[in-house]
């Protein structure tokens, strides 16, 4: 099973794909980048594009997006949760199995510690996919850490068991 | 110049369509509801689609979206915003001309008082739209607000006199 794992945001959105069923091989990731000085209709609509070329390009099965959490700048959580609406909506356009994660739940399936720090989770996404060094930039890596959590929690990992 | 203006929401999401060439006049209003039951993906993308449909029977020539502004409610602000985001990029997708404005700037334009309360505003969207009664549901009032406002404050407002 390929899975896209999706880490949201407004100027940043990280996205990690693997293959399940070839041990957690690392088919692509990066980052999707909106400039500031575009508004937001057009920030939003960079993200939706990229995201369909990244669906077009790699057909992945499902698709696992981080919920957001506690942010202290009510102006921040805003333009991320707009965001990160495009992206869900992209996802249910483009694939129609979309799952949610709470960064306490990706932290949990990668390290069994909720509350462990990034460079443990950078450590383990490292470890997990077999790379020889921790992917960059930090985004990409969350986005792989999702995809990662979501191979290893989801409800349909008899899924691969089948095939 | 036709507007459609948006009151953002995630259970209703409140339009109200008024063609400014013809004195105010209103052509449409209503509310876009999402099931409860149904998950995030699936509420997005039934907001998505009801505003293609509005788009393509209406053409709008400009979108006005209300801002969104403070929320006591993390997660209700999360939901909201999520919404916003679809709406925001279904307005750059199928008209490209969106505006967006606060509650204030919408409250001073219809009635010259930035903290008007809804009542007052009600009454105003009547009055400005030559209505007999105040339209309902709350949502598609505010959204004809929306409407109004762009109409009366926005950058292009000479768009008429050309005409």
């Amino acid at each position: 099973m390929r899975i896209l794992g999706i880490d949201p945001g407004y100027a940043i959105v990280g996205y990690g794909i693997i293959d399940t069923h070839k041990n957690n091989a690392v088919v692509d990731y990066g980052v999707i980048e909106t400039p500031k000085e575009d508004p937001l209709p057009v920030r939003l609509q960079t993200i939706e594009e990229a995201l369909r070329v990244l669906f077009e390009t790699y057909k992945p099965d499902e698709v696992a997006v981080e919920e957001l959490f506690y942010f202290k700048n009510q102006k921040t959580v805003i333009q991320v949760a707009q965001a990160r609406g495009v992206i869900v909506l992209a996802s249910q356009k483009y694939c129609g199995r979309t799952f949610e994660y709470t960064p306490i739940q990706i932290k949990q399936a990668l390290t069994g510690n909720g509350r462990a720090d990034k460079k443990q989770m950078q450590f383990m996404v490292k470890s997990v996919l077999g790379l020889s060094s921790i992917p960059r930039p930090d985004d990409a890596a969350d986005a792989l850490a999702v995809a990662i959590c979501h191979s290893q929690i989801n409800p349909n990992l008899n899924f691969n068991m089948m095939q």
